[in-house]
């Protein structure tokens, strides 16, 4: 049985997975992670999990993955590593609904949300709940404007509430760890998302929170803030909330 | 018959391409659009240029590409954006010689390896022809770490010089630019990639400077200095080395 508790600077590296078995190099808050969990849990696929603690990283994750950075996974002595590479990776050698289009224009388009989400949206997010005043009023406004351009994307595909269509998709899983963590990001009455600018991301929020496979791997919201107090402290718990016995 | 000078702020946008007809938004120094340029000169597709300012971006950019980055490709209606998603785009819609592999775990390993380089060589290698003394040694020794993983995997390739094995692939061209770049970026003795260090990635360089392909898109190394020497003064020229009549 595998501990949950996070593998830290001078532990000894677990046994590599039994053939067969597909395992997950994983951290508990790490939102790049969370986005592989979700597509393990959309198509079904069995895994196992060793968390790392990503502030005091073991020396062996550097000989399986030279930048020691999670998502990695192992499988029969294959290594791939990369949220969006081991996504696409899952999407094309399991079984299961396939999250990715193959058609060049359609898979090019999800690449360009990709883009603009990396460039527009994910960083300002962060930035919001890091700034104050009116820095944080320009941050939330130039959040707004990438957000604005996922929400227009969004209205052009009448009737479909994901991004992947009728349902979610490799851009879907993606973006969400981000969304499902936005009432801690975005704390303040003054930068919410309203219904009025974006009534179509809203609703793709209210049925992503629907999915069963979003619900399977949600984080634990009071234990997120806990760990986030951690962080802010200066001394990050990746395993505040497992019972002593993990 | 397109300008070959750069579009910027206030100007009129061109007339989209004539039906059939493949565009390249592009930028005359930037590597990124550097990318593109070596994937469609391997693949033998015929396109136009259009230049745009990247100090001064037209107000037109923003309404066919939100980010307003080269290269952006234009094509009977559709618009492609990104680099790299343009390369896969390319590859996968145009006929001619293969560049990315179709095999999964082969098309995850090249991902992985743009994820290295992504994130320990280029940055690394546009930091030591900023930085001085310590610093630079500092940042040289993180730019060769990144490097030796890339010196590694052409090692392991037995009598292949290309990281796409016998002829380059995706990967090669996405890199080459910078590394067409390198006597401009490391221009010292102590900065200089030795040839004990990395015979694999130097031999690698020299066959891809042979390339017909590479040599057709080639930056003009004395045009690219001077324009170096306008970006240092604070005032970048994109038309430099430019004819009054173009």
């Amino acid at each position: 049985m595998l501990p949950k508790k996070a593998f830290k600077t001078g532990s000894t590296a677990p046994d590599p997975p039994a053939p067969g078995v597909l395992r997950l190099i994983s951290s508990r808050f790490c939102p790049y992670a969370h986005r592989t969990r979700l597509v393990l849990a959309a198509k079904g696929i069995d895994y196992e999990t060793v968390n790392v603690c990503l502030y005091k990283k073991p020396e062996w994750f550097f000989s399986i993955n030279p930048l020691a950075k999670v998502p990695t996974l192992q499988h029969d002595g294959k290594v791939v590593y990369e949220s969006l590479v081991c996504n696409e990776y899952l999407d094309r050698v399991f079984p299961g609904r396939k999250l990715l289009p193959e058609e060049p224009l359609e898979k090019a388009r999800i690449g360009m949300l990709q883009a603009v989400w990396d460039a527009k949206c994910q960083p300002n997010l962060m930035k919001v709940s890091m700034s104050e005043g009116e820095e944080r009023q320009k941050v939330f406004d130039a959040l707004k404007e990438g957000l604005s351009f996922l929400e227009k994307h969004l209205a052009t595909q009448s009737g479909k509430s994901f991004f992947g269509g009728d349902q979610p998709g490799i851009l879907d899983y993606s973006i969400w760890p981000w969304f499902e963590l936005i009432d801690l990001l975005l704390t303040d009455d003054d930068v919410k998302l309203q219904e009025v600018e974006f009534p179509e991301l809203l609703a793709w929020r209210a049925a992503m929170f629907d999915r069963p496979e979003v619900q399977t791997c949600a984080f634990d919201m009071s234990v997120f803030a806990k760990y986030v107090a951690t962080m802010r402290a200066g001394n990050p718990d990746p395993d505040i909330g497992l019972e002593d016995s993990n």
